[in-house]
């Protein structure tokens, strides 16, 4: 852990950038396991899923008895906790949802906006040791609002050809009954292209490993829209003296254990807070199941000292991290002025988990610095918003010369035309 | 002009399908473009500049007093035009700016999001023989209602190194002061990487032939956003005996003088309404300057007579067309049924042209099928919505269980920690 002091401001873009972890002929890997899933459909799909899965998967959609089977499993406690977060959940996103009025611009000309569900749409559950079943509750449960026709779930069985009983459950709890067991690069294409069992979608959501990232990179290109281009999870935090050690401590740790890849920054105006910080983060350390992944993690990660919170916000600014958690004074004042960043999390009792699993905000956000430009998932990122105008024939009488001009001056004449046409037919109808 | 009848709904999707315009080597050679500039910053500028645009630009920003001169030449006819289609587009997209209420998920937790302006961003607008100062409107409008900080604008120049006086007038009627000579993948990569004179961006805007789409794209994987992935331009017109045959007409005809690769399509359920629109066509082309490009995109183009209005909905949905116009009696009611779309126009006299420069939508709209999930620019383009939360202590003990229980089952013991060590600290205050 590099703990940098005060450095000049023309420094500060250097310590904003992301460590890079190149990866060697990954997109030609992913797009040629994407060809094969294009051309070879399902039984590409389960030449993969035994390649890298290591088991031999039969029926590729998942059975209505093994998804009761699931559910029997899960116990009643987790059960429990999901419904509470499902409710959170759902009310913050149901508050996103707006109906725009019709706003008539000049008289006779009516324009409004209306949002549609996007009807089909793919969510990705990376499988692994951990069952991901909270990512199901961030997509699942705005696709669910949006009102989308088709939601269908990929996520990689295990070495028995099973899938996790919690994500069976959550998936089943929120209604999503179409489950495919296929993971990878491989899911993505099968959701992309379509194949004889897993049906075409729209848009792809979920978060992955490289090589699923790069293919829905790549299968992007193909007009497939996706969530958000991805990259390791991250958390910054500003502290200052009256934050809790421990408790910053504890939030940096929790980021580092999302794998080696990701970066924890503490940025502070104090040295002693900072001291504090790192004696609680040792302590902490050694209690951890996952320390190896989470001192990897640390090695990319660093603190630091600044001579005042505006400061730490205008480096954070810079940065423009994914979670941000403001363990300051007056953390409401300085909300305002945060730029770029994912989620922000505001005072002590703010952490960082309780956005990703239960407080009601979407834990699906831009990594990397993309904060600068992208939003987290939301409702919005399952509808379109398309417009709408009427005109009358007052409306285009008052607006026809304005467009007959520019459309002339950008000689674009049939532009023109079809404007004149009408009005002539108007001044004919007199 | 195919003329397709009642074709059986297995056959739609054929149809519904874009041409194809393969370009060889396109990303080699824009790649290619990008890295030199990249590398090599102004003096690349400068090299592709005379290559392609045959100028030698000395200097690559438009200084003060060219703009000065460019104002002076505008006819006030143009200006006027200009200044009511600005007021019109501002009233629009002001009307998408909306507060998000504070919402209290559980007792203790407050959730909100907040539009926070993309602070850079650039704007590409095409050179070539028509100067599409309207789409400095589109971009720069919402830009600014937006609050984006730095909008720059990139435009190429013409032989005599000039840029056309409608573009610069338009610019700076608006406030956008940094305009730029580059144009194609050049300007894209000098906003994305930024050069000694232009600078780097978080976000492109911007239509541009398939060099500039392409540079987008390949951009975009470097962490610059885009507004949307382009393809040519096309209009869908669902028209029943009710339309105007020739105003019909000339909206599949404005839409075809964009480019050969342009496609237009008519949906009816009326044999009758169809020969009209043909006999009119053909009338109307005729006077057109530029009816050679136009009938080249005929060519792409297509009629298909279905039985009834609703099918052409349902088709038109599969076809997911950029500019929908619904020539039909009834228009709102069927407005309702539209599921994929870009813009859409009501009624005999909401002709296309209208929303292209003046009614107040947006005309930067999805086009090749992209509009099953994208929508277009708006508001929302040049903003991005952070969430933000305030967890009390009431609330970390109302929803501190369920996210112990969730992280556990998801094995991410650091984030249950980080609940738990504030839980604790609150049982010991007690």
């Amino acid at each position: 852990m590099k703990t940098i002091i005060n450095p000049p401001y023309s420094d500060w873009e250097k310590y904003a950038k992301r460590p890079a972890f190149p990866a060697e002929d990954l997109e030609e890997k992913v797009a040629s396991v994407l060809e094969k899933v294009r051309l070879e459909g399902d039984s590409a799909l389960k030449n993969f899923t035994l390649a890298f899965d290591k088991v031999n998967v039969e029926n590729i959609k998942v059975s209505s008895s093994e998804i009761e089977i699931a559910c029997a499993e899960v116990s009643t406690e987790l059960k429990d906790a999901i419904a509470i977060a499902v409710n959170n959940i759902k009310v913050f996103h149901e508050s996103q949802q707006i109906n725009e009025a019709i706003v008539e611009t000049i008289s006779g000309v009516e324009c409004w906006r209306k949002s549609v569900a996007i009807e089909k749409v793919g969510l990705y559950i990376p499988g692994g040791s951990a069952p991901l079943f909270s990512t199901i509750l961030m997509l699942g449960i705005p696709a669910k609002i949006a009102g989308c026709k088709k939601i269908i779930l990929c996520t990689p069985p295990d070495e028995n050809g099973k899938i996790n009983p919690a994500i069976l459950f959550t998936a089943t709890f929120l209604g999503i009954e179409e489950i495919y067991k296929v993971g990878g690069a491989q899911a993505i294409g099968a959701m992309a292209f379509g194949t004889e069992t897993v049906p075409k979608v729209d848009k792809i959501f979920g978060p992955g490993n490289q090589y699923v990232t790069k293919a829905k990179e790549l299968v992007q290109k193909t007009g497939i829209a996706i969530d958000l281009p991805a990259g390791p999870s991250e958390v910054l935090v500003i502290a200052d003296s009256s934050a809790d050690a421990d408790f910053v401590a504890a939030d940096l740790l929790s980021q580092t254990e999302h794998g080696a890849d990701s970066q924890v920054v503490l940025l502070s105006n104090s040295a002693e807070l900072m001291e504090e910080v790192k004696v609680s983060l040792n302590n902490q350390l050694q209690l951890l199941p996952r320390a190896s992944v989470a001192e990897k993690a640390l090695e990319n990660s660093f603190f630091v000292l600044l001579n005042t919170i505006n400061e730490c916000v205008d480096f954070s600014n810079l940065y423009a991290p994914e979670h941000l958690i403001l363990a300051i004074d007056n953390a409401e004042l300085f909300a305002g002025k945060i730029k770029n960043a994912g989620s922000v999390f505001l005072g002590n009792y703010s952490c960082e988990s309780a956005g990703d699993y239960a407080s009601g905000t979407n834990h699906t956000l831009p990594t990397n610095g993309y904060a600068k430009s992208y939003s987290g998932v939301s409702l919005d990122s399952f509808v379109k918003k398309i417009t709408f105008q009427k005109i009358t024939k007052k409306g285009i009488q008052n607006i026809g010369k304005t467009i007959e001009i520019m459309a002339e001056a950008e000689q674009l004449l049939a532009h023109k035309n079809a404007v004149s046409i009408r009005l002539k037919k108007l001044q004919d109808e007199k």
